[in-house]
């Protein structure tokens, strides 16, 4: 058995839970090895303090399991078998307390599991596998580093064909190409190349708008390699920028310096989202940072936990996550600067290197 | 206030909900025709019969939802604060009969929900919603043609770089680049190129083979356009086959066709599937064919209804799906040949046009 599924029944067994069952694909693939997109078919991973794991897999994805997974009694089903029927008959009786995945399971799914599996108490699994996912091993943060060259790998190349006229969503094929073609397993979201005024949208999509002189180019982009995301954004200048362009350019860039300044273990998430912000807030754009300072990343590329000014968790040694202030001014544009860090045993590791100073392109 | 949203409203007042409330960010857009990916954050749309709808969005995405959205009272949600107290006030006092969207809400947003909005009954608004989207109208499905005409655009100039050599993972490069360069706005589902005994894998994922004389070369992809999805998958011969082979692509051909065949107003899901699997059953391949014959295709790539044997539900015009009967042998390989189809006042009509005969390429 390995190590992450020791550390999850030695929780389990510190809880007092006598199930746990797994049901997000990417925790199956973090406990099994086995990665797999069940789209709405049932997948699950079921942990048993009395009994060894079972795999329970729709049927057509039986082979890669077998494969693939280190849990090796694997049940299958047929799109026409109710898996709560299968769990019912490997769990027997009572399930005691049970721990699902509160976060993920959908309450169809939790009405139909009560309805076939009876437990005389639910519990949420979802901090211990956080707590697991939150300290990244060297191999997990190697893997991120990867994913994180690849990316600014991508962002250079795609850097040589902005030209005046080229569209947003032209530069998004040729970025979401470049990934594919350097080895990226795919994009970690919808690449964002955003332009003039809908560099003001922080949430904007690329359309059919051309690059012109003069204005902000905003590029939001990541991989997943491996399994793991990375994530980066730049903003850039195309021809001569506006003066108050330049200066929420410095401000965001001061801001995202002292957020990355405030990383060391033992401080708080929300001490590093204050001190980014409290740049932001004292150059006078503190309604224009709309959003948090940044969010984990890992198997996921917005994972736990939420870098934003309540959260007072501390941060521990390898812990990853990203640090993205912005200011966005209808009428001026916006501006986001975005890296990936890690926490080290004595202060931060930018994994992230692309060059941040304000650039002209084009 | 759009069509949609009157149904919806129409449905409410017939079942007797006060309130209902939308979490699922396509259907929010279904709904007010406001797009967003809120990621973790909170997203919801609110009906009530006593008052005006309400959309509750993250505050970074208010200016892109006023822009889009024909609900016009909007509150934003800034990332520290709690949206369930929101919804709290818009509500006042009790919710009465409070439905949601049971298969797409998770469990901790459920006890959140309760926990600051006191209902008397919750109800699963998902059956209305489903009953909804199932029936496509005329502009819906002009979209989804027109997302097809681009799948098969993108397959077409795809096939030109298959040659002996080339890798799985280049060809999946070369499509979603295609996709792009042609307007969609993503693919539908992770692309999929297998080869040679990886066409035995029904969900298999496309790696660094390359591609060799007498091999299956199996391709099954889709776009989102204008917010609607195509699926499609056709399989290649490399060089000349082995008979076996010939002689599975031939069956799967026979059962797509049988199964197109079966579609029209008035019959079961069930019928169509059983259709297709009895042409494979009668070969002698029944056990090959894992899964469903097929899946509803709209915003989803994969929604409702599911088409397997079991579903007596009756077909209505105006509804999509896809025909994607299989056969995966280890030691041999495997053959997919999928189509998108209407059903129409008294037939079917067949979206997708792509040639079916057993075709050598590269």
């Amino acid at each position: 058995m390995n190590e992450r599924l020791l550390s999850l029944l030695q929780s389990m067994k510190a809880q007092g839970w006598d199930h746990v069952l797994i049901t997000d694909p990417k925790h199956v693939y973090y406990l099994t090895g086995f990665a797999s997109d069940p789209h709405e078919r049932f997948l699950g991973l079921l942990l048993s303090t009395a009994n060894d794991p079972v795999l329970i897999v729709p049927a057509l994805d039986r082979e890669a399991a077998e494969a693939a997974s280190t849990v090796k009694h694997i049940v299958a089903h047929q799109d026409t078998d109710n898996p709560y029927l299968l769990l019912q008959q490997q769990i027997q009786g009572t399930a005691g307390t049970l721990a699902v995945e509160k976060d993920q399971l959908s309450v169809t799914r939790y009405e139909q599991l009560q309805q076939h599996v009876k437990s005389e108490q639910v519990e949420d699994v979802g901090d211990v596998l956080r707590g697991l996912r939150i300290r990244k091993s060297a191999e997990e943060v190697s893997i991120i580093k990867h994913a994180v060259r690849l990316v600014e790998d991508v962002l250079t190349q795609g850097l040589a064909q902005v030209k005046i006229g080229v569209s947003e969503i032209e530069l998004v094929a040729e970025l979401e190409y470049l990934m594919k073609k350097l080895g990226a397993d795919a994009p970690s979201f919808a690449t964002m190349v955003l332009s003039g005024p809908n560099t003001a949208l922080p949430h904007g999509v690329p359309g059919t708008r051309r690059i012109e002189a003069g204005d902000l180019l905003m590029f939001d982009l990541g991989v997943y390699a491996g399994g793991y995301a990375s994530d980066i954004t730049r903003t850039f200048a195309v021809g001569e920028l506006k003066s108050e362009a330049v200066s929420i350019y410095e401000t965001v860039l001061a801001a995202n310096l002292a957020g990355i300044q405030a990383v060391k273990p033992g401080v708080t998430y929300g001490s590093i989202d204050r001190a980014a912000r409290k740049v932001i807030d004292d150059a006078g754009y503190g309604a224009a940072f709309v959003h948090r300072l940044g969010h984990g990343l890992g198997m996921d590329v917005h994972e736990y936990p939420s870098v934003h000014g309540l959260n007072e968790e501390i941060l521990q040694p390898g812990a990853v996550f990203t640090i993205e202030p912005g200011i966005y001014l209808p009428g001026v544009g916006g501006v986001r600067i975005e890296d990936d860090v890690l926490v080290t045993d004595h202060g931060v590791e930018v994994l992230t290197s692309f060059p941040k100073e304000l650039t002209t392109i084009g």
